[in-house]
C-alpha cells in the first residue's frame, strides 16, 4: 500500500464540436488510453484467446465477471492463486463488474431485498446470497484495478415507481459499497448511475453520487431494449453532468453506432461481448457491415476476413480457409473471427482517439462508414447488451 | 518448377552405439531437424493453436490429413485458396498423409478392390472412390512438401495371408503413385513398408519399396494394437535396411517410450495426435509421468503445468487457472495444455538430438525419465495410434 492514487485520469483534448474527450487513465497496472474498449473475460478468459494475441489487438484493458467467478472458480480460489492479473495472464489493467447486473438478468432472482439478493447459482443450483458489501469483498479479493458497486438493475419496461425506488436502493447500496471497499490505495471503486429513461431520476442519481466522490462514473442501465433514440437522450443529459476530471464508463455498450454516439457525449470506456460472441457465431465486423463467414460465397475466396484489416487472422488466414474451420467444427473458426472483431472495435477506438486528437472527431463521425454501423445490419438476435459471455 | 530435388537429407551424425541418428531434411519450405516430431493437422488445423504458437513449440514440420481434407473442404478449394501452406498459414514444410489409414480404420468401407477403396464419407454419407492415383492426385491439389503413398493398411490381428495380400497390393499401388505423382519436382513421394509383425514380410516389403527408389521411407501399420515389443522388432529388423541416404518416418506413432526405441532403430521422423487429443481432455505429460488438471488437488496449485517448461502455458498460467478452464469449459483449457504437450514433444526431440549429436544418446536413454513414458501410465484408452484427430 503507497499514498498514490491507484487511479489518475488525464484529460488530454476536449473535442470543441461535441463532448467527446481524449484521454489516459493509469493504473497500477499500467495505462489506457480514452475513449478505451475492454474485450469481455467472463470466466477469466477472453473466450479462445490466447492473453499476447488479446495483446496484439491493441486492447489495453480486459475485464472479468464478478458474477461468474465468484460462482466458479470462486474469489478465494483466485487469491490464492496470486489475484486476477496471474490467473488470467493480463499484466495490464483489469475492472470487474460487480455480479449486479448478471443477478438481475442471469440468474434465477428468488428475493431481492434492501439487503441485497438471493439467487441460485447457475453452476451448481445452490442459493446464493450476493450484498454489496458481500460484491465489493468478492472484488476485493479478485484484484481488478477498476471495481464497480453493486447496482440494482432493472429491465428497460420497469414502470417509473420501480425506477425510483431502483435508484434510491442503488445509492443506498453504493454507500455500503465505499464503506466495505478494503483496498482503496489499490481499487479503484466507481459508482453506476441508474435511473433507466427518466432523465430527471438520472440527473438525481448521478448528483448523488457525485457527493460520494468516486474515483470514476459508470452509467448503467441502458441497451437493455429501450433502443438507440432513448439511449442517446440518457447519454446526452447526464455524462456532461459526470466530473469531466474522471472517467466515465457505459457499461455493456455496444455497436459501433453506440460507441460513437456515446464517446460524442463524453464516455471514455466500453465493454462488450459483441466481438467475441458474434465472431464464434462466424459474424465478423467490416467498415463495410458485417459478413458471415459461413455462407458459400466464401468457399473459395483467397481474401481475408476484412481487406486492410493488419489482425493476426487477416494477415494469415484466408475467408475460405475460416469458412472451412466452421464447417469443420474446429476451434480456429471461432477464435480467428474473435480475434478479427476484437481488432475491428480497437481499430475504430484508435481511429477515434486520433479523430479527436486532430480536432477532427465531427468530421470523422460523419464520413467513416463504421460510425453508422448498428444492429439493423446485424439482425435484431445479435444487438443490444449482452446478458452473459 | 527448377531441377532441385524437393527434398535433401543430410546425415550429420550417425550414433555409435545404436542406430539413431541427427540428420536435417530441406524442402521447398525449408528445413527441419531429425529426429522430428510432427503436430497432426488433421483438417487443415493443429486443434486450437494458432500457427504462431505451434511455430513456438519448436515445431518445424506439421501433418495434415488427406482423407478428411478432400472430404472437406475438397482438395480443389484448397487449391483454389493457393494450397495447404497459405491454407493453414503455415510457411514450413507439411506433410500429407495418403488417406489409406483413414480408410480402412475410420471409414464405413463399402469395397476393397485392386483398383482402390470405397468408402462412406463421415461427411455427409456419400459415396467415395479412393484409388492410388487418385490419392496422389489430391495430395499434388493440396501441395504439401512431403506426400505419401497409398496403402492398404490391414488391422494388428489380420491373419498372414491376408497381411501378405495387403503388401502386394501396397506394392502394386506405390507403383501407380510413382506413376500418377505429376508434381515429383515439388513434392516428394515416400513409400510405405507394410507387412504387420511378420519380418519376412517387412523385409520383402522393404526391398521392393527400396527399388522403386521413393526419395523417402515410411513405416505404416505399427502401434495399431500389436503391442510395443511387436512393433520394436519390426522395426529393429526394418529399419537398418531402409537406404541411409534417405529420411524414415514411423507413422502415428507415439509415446516418449515408443518414439525414443524408434529413434534407436534409425527412425527420423514421427507424427501423432497425442498432444493435443490428450491435451482436449486435460492430459498433460511431464517428465514425471501424465497429470490430469481437472483433479482437485490442483484446484489453488500456483505452479505450472510441468516446472521448469517453458512453453506459453507454462511460462504465464497456472495449474488451477487452467483446470478452472476445463470445468467452466472454455476453450482455453484445451488450447493451453495442447500447446503444453506439443511443446513437452518437441523438448523431448531437441534432447534427444542433442544427445546424439553430443554422442550420448544412450546414456540419456537409459537416464532420462521420459524415455520410458509409454501408455501404461496414461490408461489404456490412451495410447496407441490413434485413428483420427
Amino acid at each position: 500500500m503507497t499514498a498514490s492514487p491507484p487511479l489518475r485520469y488525464e484529460l488530454l483534448k476536449q473535442d470543441s464540436q461535441t463532448h467527446a474527450r481524449l484521454g489516459r487513465v493509469t493504473t497500477r497496472h499500467g495505462t489506457f488510453d480514452t475513449p478505451a474498449f475492454m474485450p469481455v473475460g467472463t470466466q477469466g478468459t477472453i473466450k479462445g484467446v490466447l492473453p499476447d494475441h488479446v495483446a496484439a489487438t491493441g486492447s489495453q484493458i480486459i475485464l472479468a465477471n464478478t458474477y461468474h467467478l465468484m460462482l466458479r472458480p470462486g474469489e478465494k480460489v483466485v487469491a490464492a492463486l496470486s489475484e486476477l492479473h496471474r490467473f488470467m495472464a493480463w499484466p495490464g489493467p483489469i475492472l470487474t463488474d460487480s455480479g449486479g447486473f448478471q443477478v438481475f438478468s442471469l440468474s434465477d432472482i428468488n428475493k431481492v431485498t434492501d439487503d441485497g439478493v438471493t439467487f441460485k447459482s447457475h453452476v451448481d443450483g445452490s442459493v446464493v446470497h450476493l450484498t454489496p458489501s458481500g460484491s465489493i469483498a468478492v472484488q476485493n479479493h479478485l484484484g481488478a484495478d477498476i471495481i464497480m458497486a453493486f447496482d440494482e438493475c432493472p429491465p428497460a419496461d420497469a414502470p417509473a415507481e420501480y425506477q425510483r425506488q431502483a435508484v434510491e436502493r442503488t445509492l443506498r447500496w453504493a454507500q455500503q459499497c465505499l464503506a466495505a471497499h478494503a483496498r482503496p490505495d489499490e481499487q479503484s471503486l466507481f459508482g453506476i448511475v441508474q435511473g433507466g429513461t427518466d432523465l430527471a431520476l438520472r440527473d438525481f442519481c448521478a448528483k448523488r453520487l457525485i457527493d460520494m466522490d468516486f474515483p470514476g462514473y459508470a452509467v448503467g442501465g441502458l441497451a437493455v431494449g429501450e433502443g438507440f433514440e432513448a439511449t442517446k437522450a440518457v447519454l446526452e443529459s447526464v455524462t456532461p453532468t459526470l466530473p469531466a476530471a474522471k472517467p466515465r464508463y457505459l457499461m455493456g455498450v455496444g455497436f459501433p453506432r453506440d460507441i460513437v454516439a456515446a464517446v460524442s457525449c463524453g464516455i471514455d470506456m466500453f465493454d462488450c461481448v459483441l466481438p467475441t460472441r458474434n465472431g464464434r457465431n462466424a459474424y465478423a465486423f467490416t467498415a463495410a457491415g458485417p459478413i458471415r463467414l459461413r455462407n458459400s460465397r466464401f468457399t473459395s475466396d483467397s481474401g481475408p476476413i476484412e481487406d486492410g484489416c493488419d489482425c493476426y487472422a487477416c494477415r494469415n488466414f484466408t475467408r475460405g480457409a475460416v469458412r472451412h474451420f466452421f464447417f469443420a467444427a474446429e476451434m480456429l473458426g471461432p477464435i480467428l473471427v474473435s480475434l478479427h472483431n476484437i481488432r475491428f472495435f480497437q481499430r475504430l477506438m484508435a481511429d477515434i482517439r486520433r479523430a479527436i486528437g486532430e480536432g477532427l472527431f465531427e468530421h470523422w463521425r460523419r464520413t467513416d462508414p463504421r460510425a453508422a454501423l448498428g444492429p439493423a445490419a446485424a439482425g435484431k438476435d445479435e444487438g443490444g447488451r449482452m446478458k452473459d459471455e
